[in-house]
C-alpha cells in the first residue's frame, strides 16, 4: 500500500494516510534542520555587522582618527559572512520556496538582501566621513533587524514544540544581543564625541531595559545546559566595568574620549560572550532537529513494518504483540489480501491512527504554550506600531507608555497591548 | 534574475526573493483551490452519511418495518460519494502530502478512511437488526465528525483572510447541519420507538442549543449573499412544524409512532435546505480562490515586468512612472547590467518589498481577527475534553458547566475555557 506506484492507481487507505502523516512530520523536521543551518549563518552575519557598526561609529565620532584599519578588516569579515549566508540561501532555496506558507519569510529575505546590496555605498560614505553616527547606526540596525525577523519567522513556523522552544530562546538571545550591540554603538559614539545628548541617554536607558526583557524571555525558554552557560556569563567581572560606564553616561558625568575604546572593548567582550552562548544553542538546535528527525524516521520504519505485517497476517495476535514484529510475526506473503482489511487490521490501524492523533494533539498543546511568548511579542509590536503611526511616538516612548499602563492597571504588557489594539478603531 | 537556470548559479537577489514571495502566495492559493474541491466532496459525503444514519435509525427503531428499501438506496448513494471523495483524495495527494505542516490533516484523513472501511460490516449488522440506535448513530457520527475535522484543519491552515473567513463560515454551517442531523436521528429513533428517554431529551436540548451557536458563528463569518440565503431559509413554514415536534419531545408529551416519518421528512427538508446554502458557499469559496489566485498571478506578472525594466533601464523615471510599463518604458535590452543594481533599481525594489511586506502584514492582521473564532473553538474543545477526562462528564454536561460559569462570571465561554485550562494543573 505504501509503494509509490500504488499511490496513484488504487484509492489510498487509512494505512497510507497514517504513513503520509508521519512522512509530513519528517519532511517538516528536515526543513527545520536546513533552517537551523540558515540561522547559524544569520547569527554569524549579525555578529559581523554588529562589529562593523560599532567600529564605524567610533571612526565617524573620532573624525576618522580611530579604527580606520579595523573597519577595513571588519568589512571584509562581514563580506565573508554575507557570502556564506547567500550560499546557504541558494542551497536551501527549493526547500524554502516550495512551502506554500513562506511568503513572509521570503519577503523578509528580499528585504535583507536589499539592505546588504546597499552596504558598499554606505561604507564609501562612512569612509569619506559623509555620514553621522545616528543614520549610520540606523542603516546597520535595519539590516540586522531584517535578519532577526528571519529567525522570528522561522520560530513562528515551528511545529515541533521542542524546536519551537529552542528557536524562541534563540531569537530572544539574538534580540538581546542586538540591543547590546546598539548600546555599544551608542556608547562608542558618545564617548568618542566626549558627551551624550539627552536623547542618547534616554535611548540608553531603553536599550538596557529592553535587553533585560529579552534575556528574561530567553531564560524562560532555555534548558539546563543553557542556563548554566548564562550563569557563567553573568559571573564575569568585566560586567562591573560596563555597569560603571553605564552609570557614568546615565548620571551625565563628564565623559572622557579615552573611555571610547574601553567601552567598545568591554561591551564587545560581553557581546562575544553572548555569541558563544548563541553558538551553543545553535548546536542544541541542530542536535534536537537531528534527534527528532531520527526518532520520526525510526517510528515511520516501525509503522511501515507493523502495517505490512497486519496486511499479511490475518491471524496475528493483536497490535501490542506486534510491537516486536521480528520475534512474533514472520511474514506470510502467501496470505496477502490487498483489498480486504481483516477486522484485526482494521482495529490495529485504528489504534495506530489514534496514537498518532494523540501525539499530534499533545505536540500542539505544548506548542500552543510555547507560542504564547511569540503571540505576546506580536501584540506588543503591533500596539507599538499603532502608537508610532497614530500618536507619532518614538519606539522608546511607545514602549514606556505600554509599560506604564501595565503597571498602572496591574496587567501584563501583552494584555495592555491587546486592549490598546482592540480599542484602536475607537481612539484613532 | 527570475530565470530558473540563474537561480542555482548566481546568488539570489532581493528581486528574486520578492518574486519568490509572490510565488509562494500563488502556490498557497492554488493549494486552497484544490482543498476547496475536497471540501465539496466532504460536504456531499457528510450529507449522504447523514441521510443513511437517519434512515438506519428508523429502520432499527421500527424493527425493520420502515425504510428497508430507502436504506439500500441511501447506502448506494453514500458509496458513490465515498468513491468521489477517495478519487479526489488521490488526485490531490501530492499537493496535500508535500506541505510539511500537514501531519494532522493527513492523520485525520487516515481516521476517516478507517471509519469508511468499517461501513460495510456496520450496514450488515444493521440489516440483521444486531445494532441498537444509539451505537449506530455513534458510528456514523464518528465518521462525519472526522470529515468535519478535515474541513476544520483546512480552515485552520488558511493564510488568506477572505478564504479563511469562508472556510470558517463553511465549517460552522456544516457543524450546525451535523447537529441537526444528529437531532434528526435522535428524533426518528424516539418517535419510532413511541417514547423518549430522559437522556434523549437532555441530548435534544443540547443539540438545539449547540446548533444555534454554530449558526451564530456561521452568520458572523458570512457575506451579504449568504445572509440573504439564510433569511430565505429561516422564513420556511416547515420550521414551525419542526418546532412543534421539538416541543412535543421536550415537554414529554405522549408521542405517536406515526410522527416518526413526519419528523424525518421535516428535518430532512431543513437539512437539505442547509445543504443548498452549503453548496452556495462552496461556489463562493471556489470563486474567491480563483479570483485571488488570478489577482496574485497578475500582480506577479506586473512585478516581473517592473523588475525587468528596472534592471534594464537605469534612466527610468521612478517606480510610480513604471506602473504602466507598456506605455512609458520600452525595453532596452542593450542596457542590460545583470550584476549592478542602479540606485534607481535599489530604491524601487525596496518600495516593492515594502509594499509586499505591508500587504502581507495587513493580511496577517485580518487573518488574526478571523482566526479568533477558531482559537476560541479550540479553547472550548480543550476545556470540554479536560472536563470529560478528569471530571468524567458527558459532552453535554461539560458544555453546560462552561456556559453556566460564563453566565455567572459575566465572561465569554472562551475566556472561562481558557481560565479552566490554565488552572487544570491545579485542580486536576
Amino acid at each position: 500500500m505504501t509503494d509509490q506506484s500504488n499511490l496513484r492507481i488504487q484509492p489510498l487507505t487509512a494505512a497510507d494516510y497514517l504513513i503520509a502523516s508521519k512522512q509530513a512530520e519528517i519532511q517538516n523536521l528536515d526543513y527545520f534542520l536546513q533552517m537551523g543551518q540558515l540561522v547559524v549563518m544569520v547569527s554569524d552575519l549579525v555578529h559581523a555587522l554588529q562589529k562593523e557598526r560599532g567600529a564605524s561609529n567610533i571612526f565617524i565620532a573620532s573624525k576618522g582618527q580611530h579604527f580606520q584599519q579595523s573597519l577595513i578588516d571588519l568589512s571584509q569579515n562581514t563580506d565573508h559572512h554575507i557570502q556564506l549566508f547567500q550560499t546557504m540561501l541558494t542551497q536551501i532555496h527549493t526547500q524554502i520556496s516550495t512551502q506554500a506558507g513562506n511568503s513572509r519569510l521570503l519577503n523578509r529575505t528580499a528585504n535583507v538582501l536589499h539592505g546588504l546590496a546597499g552596504l558598499a555605498t554606505l561604507r564609501q560614505h562612512i569612509h569619506q566621513l559623509k555620514m553621522t553616527t545616528q543614520p549610520t547606526t540606523q542603516r546597520y540596525s535595519d539590516i540586522i533587524s531584517g535578519l532577526l525577523a528571519i529567525v522570528f519567522e522561522t520560530a513562528d513556523a515551528a511545529v515541533d514544540p521542542t524546536i519551537a522552544r529552542i528557536l524562541i530562546a534563540m531569537f530572544n538571545l539574538m534580540h538581546g544581543k542586538e540591543l547590546a550591540g546598539q548600546e555599544r554603538a551608542l556608547g562608542a559614539a558618545g564617548f568618542a564625541a566626549g558627551s551624550f545628548t539627552a536623547v542618547q541617554i534616554e535611548r540608553l536607558q531603553y536599550l538596557i531595559d529592553a535587553q533585560e526583557r529579552c534575556f528574561e524571555l530567553f531564560l524562560e525558554f532555555s534548558n539546563a545546559a543553557t542556563l548554566q552557560l548564562w550563569q557563567q556569563h553573568t559571573a564575569h567581572t568585566y560586567l562591573i566595568d560596563i555597569e560603571r560606564l553605564r552609570r557614568m553616561i546615565l548620571t551625565q558625568r563628564r565623559t572622557e574620549t579615552d573611555s571610547s575604546e574601553d567601552w567598545f572593548d568591554l561591551v564587545t567582550q560581553r557581546i562575544d560572550d553572548l555569541k558563544t552562548i548563541e553558538t551553543a544553542i545553535e548546536v542544541q538546535l541542530q542536535q534536537c532537529c537531528q534527534q527528532t528527525l531520527q526518532d520520526a524516521q525510526e517510528s515511520l520504519k516501525q509503522q511501515k513494518i507493523l502495517v505490512h505485517h497486519l496486511q499479511h497476517d490475518d491471524s496475528s495476535g493483536g497490535f501490542t504483540a506486534l510491537l516486536n514484529p521480528d520475534k512474533t510475526h514472520p511474514m506470510h506473503l502467501d496470505h496477502f489480501h490487498p483489498d480486504r482489511l481483516s477486522p484485526q487490521l482494521g482495529r490495529s490501524v485504528f489504534e495506530l491512527v489514534q496514537h498518532q492523533a494523540q501525539r499530534l494533539q499533545q505536540m500542539q498543546d505544548e506548542l500552543d504554550t510555547a507560542r504564547q511568548a511569540i503571540e505576546e511579542r506580536k501584540l506588543q509590536q503591533k500596539a507599538k506600531a499603532l502608537l508610532i503611526k497614530h500618536r507619532h511616538m518614538s519606539e522608546d516612548e511607545a514602549h514606556r507608555l505600554l509599560r506604564q499602563m501595565a503597571m498602572d492597571q496591574g496587567k501584563k504588557i501583552a494584555e495592555v497591548a491587546k486592549n490598546l489594539i482592540d480599542m484602536a478603531d475607537i481612539w484613532r
